[in-house]
Order: structure tokens, then sequence, then C-alpha cells
């Protein structure tokens, strides 16, 4: 039995029930000022400085077979951004891990995609003080989301690394705050679309990695994992696969990775709350290694997806 | 009589009798997919992909004393950033010509700032390619928005040199593809506040000026005006600015602006549509030549005002 079907028989299976389901908010739920509407019906303000600036920040846990995967990692992860961009939310963080559950208590969904994001509000920071303005809090639980389906997560994905563009420096956009200003990733989505692949991942400009649209990179060479530490979102999931990593005995580093770095890996991974452990085998066009998911990926993969149902990782939604 | 009279005697008059209007869109209206709204009850798809990647483009003319400022030049910089993005309006230049000159009619709006954005609409560029793709468009006429109101015009606003953040690279997002992920102006505008100032000015972390936070700026020493080339958006205003400059004999310059520049500058002007040609008269705290707006912001403010009523850079709306 291939190693990834205790992981996908099971969804598959859920989502068959879930999209049977005549529940109005099967297909996601959004709070917004205090209520809850199905996805496709909830709508923000015009004037919402998030849309109007990009003036906000967000953070995406997940929901996994019933059970909310570190959503304490996220929420601490959320608090760190808020305080960075002097957000306030309109819950504070029991209230927003209240709504959470109850969100996915109502629609169903057993397996999530969740995403919490506070904007500035309606007021632009240029005319007022942070200190002055009402900011906005916005929920959504949607079924789980995937960078990478099922099919390639077994015979794995292509990546570029893309020339046209790089990573928006540390300097400019923090990108520990995690934010949703996306200009470069789709510019880099659009070059590997353009170049025939899935993915791309962005280097810094000074030759080094740094990361992909809306993913970590993880290296593997002669057994030793690295992953870029500088210039990258510090990443729950990144977190969860050097923590199961490490317990199988791999080697891990997080430092500065340089580019050439991935043209001369054994094994090349993505790694994302949305698409979970994403292996790799192409490069540029080019197989890495023998072109199949390597062993060590294939470990890493397997602990992660094990790691969800850790009761010191997760907990059960009372649906 | 002040130079500025001519310009703010007549606006507030026109705003008093816009503030006295007892018609709903006098507060500004927008168009969402194909449908006018006061724009305070204006809602958008929390799904669409302008939110939630900041994926889209925008552009930014106005309206002063009835008539349209250099329309064509704005559309002709929409257009090109909209095929820059692989994005597509849903109503043609012809239409959003039309739409804008209706709404402001409808409004009674004379003095406007007005906003045309083109979303990626609800689908992620991650999943579907940009053929595939439906965009959104949604267009606002709003009173007339100041980044600098009537007194600091007159004496002068104060500016630092940002020193915690810098301007994302071109090679990362492209400034001259208008866009709304400000989180580097966020940065530079809440140091500026930190720092007891009104606006900041971010360099390339190279040593170079680029802009402000939705400004173009122009440094003047010995007569001779000076604007940063690369890393900046193209500005209308400043279009309009170098083409008044040069009609009244000054020397202009489009080139790389070293930060030291700024520091030993006779005379400084940020320039942009939502505030025309904004004297700065303090920089880090010390005062500009001798503390006042200088002959040349003068002439340069005289002029920009007045070309709004030149007929080869205007056409009156139809009330």
């Amino acid at each position: 039995m291939p190693y990834t079907d205790f992981i996908f028989d099971g969804y598959r299976k859920r989502l068959g029930e879930l999209e049977a389901s005549d529940n109005p908010l099967s297909k996601g739920v959004a709070y917004v000022e205090g209520e809850l509407y199905p996805i496709h019906e909830a709508r923000i303000p015009i004037l919402d400085q998030g849309f109007l600036h990009s003036d906000l920040t967000y953070d995406v846990p997940s929901i996994w077979d019933g059970r909310f995967f570190r959503l304490d990692d996220h929420l601490d992860r959320f608090e760190r951004s808020l305080k960075q961009l002097r957000l306030r939310s309109p819950l504070d963080r029991h209230g927003i891990r209240q709504k959470l559950v109850e969100m996915a208590a109502k629609s169903g969904i057993r397996d999530a995609y969740v995403c919490m994001i506070v904007t500035r509000g309606l007021k632009f920071i240029r005319q007022y003080s942070p200190d002055e303005v009402e900011n906005n809090l916005y929920l959504m639980v949607q079924p789980f989301l995937w960078v990478m389906g099922e099919e390639l997560q077994k015979t794995g994905g292509s990546a570029i690394i893309a020339r046209d563009v790089r990573r928006v420096p540390p300097g400019a956009i923090d990108p520990t705050v995690k934010n949703l200003q996306w200009g470069d990733f789709v510019r880099g989505m659009l070059e590997a679309r353009d170049r025939g692949a899935n993915y791309p991942i962005l280097t810094d400009g000074d030759g080094n990695l740094t990361e992909g649209s809306g993913f970590n990179v993880c290296i593997i060479k002669d057994g030793v994992l690295r992953t870029p530490k500088r210039g990258v979102l510090e990443g729950v999931t990144r977190k969860t696969v050097l923590e199961v990593a490490k317990a199988n005995g791999i080697e891990c580093h997080v430092e500065d990775v340089p580019v050439s770095a991935a043209y001369n890996c054994d094994e090349l991974l993505f790694v994302t709350t949305a698409g979970g452990v994403m292996p790799i085998t192409k490069l540029d066009g080019v197989a890495i290694g023998n072109g199949e998911v390597g062993p060590i990926s294939k470990t890493i993969w397997k602990a992660y997806w094990e790691a969800h149902y850790d009761p010191m990782r997760s907990f059960a939604i009372n649906y």
C-alpha cells in the first residue's frame, strides 16, 4: 500500500460526504463584522484598507480529519504579526479560537483551510495614528485547499528558480510578518507557468534561495536537510517538518542556502499548511536525483501527516 | 494675495456646496459588478484575489473644478499596467471613461479623487491560467483627498529619510505597474510619525532616493530640478510638473539621485495627484534652505494648478 493512502483514502471519503451536504456553510463560511455568511456571499467594504493598501496581516491554520492542527502556534505568530504592524484584533485570542471552532462545527467541514485576517479598517494610516483606528477582523473556514494535489504529491511536482523576479527583501517588507503582498510571487507563478513548471522558487537577488509562492523550501543532500533562514516566512509547517525530521534522525540546518544547492541536491521539498510536504522531482526541466520522490521525502511526508493525530499538536473539534 | 488663493478659495466654496448636498452619492460613489452604490455601502467579495493576494492594478486620476485632468494619460498607464500583469478590464477604455464621467455627474462631486481598480477576480492564479480567469473592475469617485492639506501646502510639510525600511526593489515588484502593496510605505509612514514628521522618503537601499508613500520626489538645487528615474512610479503629476517647470525655464533631469542630494538641496517637492505639488520645508528635523516655501516651488505650484484649466490637458464634465 502506498505510503500516502492512510491520508488520502480517508480524505476522499470525507470530501465526498461534504460535497453531498446541503448545509449552506459546507462550501465555506466567513465571519464578517460579527456575522457568519456562506463564503461565496461574504463581502467586505470596498473602503477597507486591507483591500485599498493591503494593510493587514493574516495567518492560515488547518483542520485535518476534524482536528485543529497547531492552532496555538498560528495564533502565536498572528499575535506577533499584529504587534509588529500595530494592529489590534477586535476579538482576542480566546475569542478567535472559539469562533473558528464554532465555524468549523457549524459548517461540518472536517478538512479545512482556515484563514484569519486583521486589516487596518476603514481609515488610512496616512491620515490617522494606528491608535485611533478601528481594525477589522475577518475569519474564513473553507474546504481544504491543495497547493499540490494528490497525484503530484505521489509523483512529485516541477519547479523553476525564477530569473525574472527576486523575492521582496526583508528590509522592505518583512516576510516573517505574514502578508498578502504577493506581487513578486505572482510574477514568479506566471514565470513558472511560462516555463512549463508548477512552482517558482525566488532568490534574494544575492545568490541565496528564499521561498516560493506560499511555501518554505527544504533542500536534502547527503542525508542532511537545509532550509533558508533569512528573507522567508517562519513557517509552522516547516517547524513541524524540522521536528519530525529530527525525530527520524535527520540532521537539519536553518541557514543561508545558496541557489546552487538547489541544483545539486538529492531531494527537494516545498512545505506549507495548504499542501503539507510537497515533493519536487524536477527543477528547471531537469530531474532531481532519479526523478522520483526520495526516501527522506517519504519519511518526512508520512511523519508530518501522522503528527496531525498527535494530541500534543492537535485537538478534536466537537461537530 | 497669496499665490495659492486662486485654487483654495474656489475649492472651499465648492466643498461647502457638496457637503450641503443631500444627494446620496455626494460622499462618494462606487461601481461594483455593474452597479453604482454610495461609497460607504459598496462591498466587494471577500474571495476577490485583489483582497486575498493584492493581485490587482489601479490608477488615480482626478477631477478639478468640474474638469477631468489628464484622464487619457492615466488610462494609458492603466492599460500598460493591465498588460504587464496579464489582466483584462471587463469594461474597455471607452467604457471606463464614460462610466467615470457618469459617476462624477451623478454624484455632483466637482473636485474628485478618482480610482479605477482591476483585480484578478475570484480565482487564484496558482490554480488557473490568467487566460481562463474573469477579472473584476471597481471604480470610485470620491471628494478630493489631500495628501497634504491647505495649511501645510502654504507653509510646507516635514519629511524624513526612512532608515528602518527601504523601498521594494523593481526586481521584486515593479513600481511602474501601479500597485497597492504598500507594506514598505506603511512602515515608512509609521517611522515618520514616530520621528515627528509628516512624510517618509524611501531609499533604494543602495544610496539612492526613490519615492515616498504615494508621491514622487523632486529635489531643487541651484535652480535645477532632479527626480529619481529608477524604482519609482512614473507619475502623471510628475510629468505635468516637468512640463510646467521646463515651460518656466527650469532645467530638469530624471536620473539617479543620491540620498545626499536631499540633505543638500535648496527646495524639496513631493508631487502626486491627490495633493498636487507639496512643498517640504523640513527634513530629518532640519530646515531646508531658510525653512520657507522657495521661489521655484511657488512657480511650479502655480503653473501646476493652472494647467488644470488647460483644455489640452482637461475636459469639462457635463453635470
